[in-house]
């Protein structure tokens, strides 16, 4: 049997530190197992960025970023049972096979299942579904939603409510997940905690709803850019604290601000020393500590073990802690029942073809998310 | 009213670095809220001799040092409640008040009450009840138990079942609890999880204890003095192994061993590198380390943040997060019905006055405990 191709657009990464070039690509129809994905929307992230800079040391190339969409089943590979065609899917680069050993152990939500080939911009059979001209363009965290059409494996795709706008919800498969799940799952924030969130980029203004959901009495915001503090105002933040305002420590500053320091705190940002902050703002005996943020390359984070021994603890967070296939669809209908907005974190929209505006607007910090609208004329 | 006083044999620890000296200490009847014990055993334990070293920047010194002890309340002072005169109690290090913020949290056995007075060697109401010659001797950790008789706050008794030898429950006091309580109450242990203990000192044997009553299916003992192994073994450890006979660190030989790494892991050193392979030792996903060992002053733990967002926790223990007086006598109840035995931990006993030898043995590593027993012939 020959593998058949559809045409598709795409915004291409050529090459590290280069802009995106649209074109139209050549997606392989879904083998066993897989699904193709008709893209409706998808976020731009910190971490598309990231790679397409050049500075990830995973980062392959020619590639096909993008990694937090929102698309319906076009055609389902043999063997596919859990979604069908029409289905209103989130790609999940966190899969969830429930058969692997991290799976089975109900305690995370890293499925391993497909981890080395996704690592290596490959499909769980070790090929590509893109190519241009022939050649294979590599996929990207096992998403690739910057293409109208994508190929996923099963175990990597969210069924949720197509009630959902997934110009909205796409966001759902990275960013806000993130911080809101590391609230809800990983640290489990309890009504009347206290939380301290260092960074008010989109993962930390989304911890800052999770906390409000959560019911947090007192939720500090920190940031720099005190532009930031309008909004996290307005989705909850009690407090917002500039740590350039003050000559001492951030984590002394919380500490006396909160009559020994908060019940949790979360790193939103990927610096190690204010991770080590975040650590020691927390309150002795009990404080919790999330580290959301990815560091650069070969950092590394410090404290004395006397924070840890005194009843601390230093923990970390991907995804959220979500189980995608299992979970994210609950959050949906949360989303759906009114208990979160997600207009707020969308600044601006345009289509694929204007991408690189949205990592220029990035960059700058002119945006919080900017989400592409691929065509919806042939919908 | 003036305060009287009752003559008590004592080894009194003069100054930093020099052996304890026996005398004959005058010691002040218990005021309102305190209590007068008198000693009937008392182990000699490393953070003893961390502090007669001088090392101990929180050292005071002349001091009554010792606190792991067992003894039977001889008076009361005015409005003491929960202990009677003849009740036996295990002298608490760590007290609980049930009233501060930290008792009532629920979430942590850090008691503050009287930490700022315990930690300057006096007694609450900010003096000594030990005197020579007229001039005040320091408390120690709250306890000083290397004295005939010492005073300490209601708050810093346990009160036990007498049925249980004093001389073999004082180790309850200190070592035995952190290295059980670390194990059962810090890490919450689960039947068939496996498990790695660093350091096969009195504390990392007792979590070997602790791992085998919460039913772990693997127990690895790492040390790199080999003559602890045939305890270690007879306890119940699974496995052990001497990180000398290894090129490559030992997290790495221990992932392998364990198809990718333990769901729990002990420090039971205060060696702030082994923190390190005792973190990255964990599994993936949900792999938890505890810091029980001191390490010196000034010193700090590291690791790559990409340790703890791929799910590993880093937590600490004091006192096995063991509240004292709720929670310690049930642990002596366990003692009497068999659960676990303390004499393997006692490898000397002796007098007072030759107390000098027991902190010469730990300092040579021919001891696991020395207990003091204090002349009974007047009981």
């Amino acid at each position: 049997m020959t593998d058949k191709f559809i045409k598709s657009k795409a915004a291409v990464a050529w090459g590290a530190g280069q802009p995106l070039v649209m074109e139209e690509v050549d997606v392989m129809l879904p083998r066993k197992g897989e699904v193709l994905v008709k893209i409706i929307a998808s976020g731009v992230c910190h971490t598309d960025a990231f790679t397409l800079s050049g500075d990830d040391p995973e980062g392959v190339f020619p590639a096909i970023l993008g990694h937090e969409g929102g698309g319906i089943v076009e055609m389902v590979g043999e063997g596919v049972t859990s979604v069908a065609v029409g289905d209103h899917v989130i790609p999940l680069y966190t899969p969830e096979c429930g058969e692997c050993k991290f799976c089975l152990s109900g305690k995370t939500n890293l499925c391993q299942k497909i981890r080395e080939t996704q690592g290596q911009g490959l499909m769980p059979d070790g090929t590509t579904r893109f190519y241009k001209d022939g050649e294979p363009i590599f996929h990207y965290m096992g998403c690739s939603t910057f293409s109208e059409y994508t190929v996923l494996p099963e175990i990597s795709l969210a069924k949720v409510n197509p009630d959902a706008p997934l110009e909205e919800v796409c966001l759902l498969g990275c960013g806000v997940t993130t911080g809101m799940g590391a609230v809800m799952n990983t640290a489990k924030v309890e009504a009347g905690a206290t939380v301290a969130i260092f960074g008010m980029g989109g993962i930390g203004l989304s911890a800052v709803i999770g906390s409000v959901m959560a019911g947090a009495s007192r939720i500090i915001a920190i940031d720099i850019n005190e532009s930031k503090f309008d909004l996290a105002t307005k989705l909850g933040a009690t407090d917002c604290i500039n740590p350039k305002h003050y000559e001492r420590p951030i984590q002394e500053v919380i500490v006396e601000l909160t009559d020994g320091g908060v019940d949790y705190s979360f790193e939103c940002i990927g610096n190690v020393d204010i991770m080590r902050s975040a650590l020691e703002c927390c309150h002795k005996g009990w404080g919790e500590s999330v580290i959301i943020g990815v560091a650069g390359a070969g950092q590394e984070i410090s404290t004395r073990p006397f924070q840890l021994v005194t009843g601390r603890v230093w923990k970390g967070s991907a995804f959220g802690g979500v189980k995608g296939r299992s979970e994210l669809p609950e959050i949906v209908e949360r989303y759906l029942d009114g208990e979160f907005k997600l207009d707020d974190f969308i600044t601006h929209t345009m289509p694929l073809e204007e991408i690189n505006h949205a990592f220029a607007l990035m960059h700058e910090g002119k945006s919080i998310r900017s989400v592409i609208h691929f065509d919806s004329s042939d919908q």
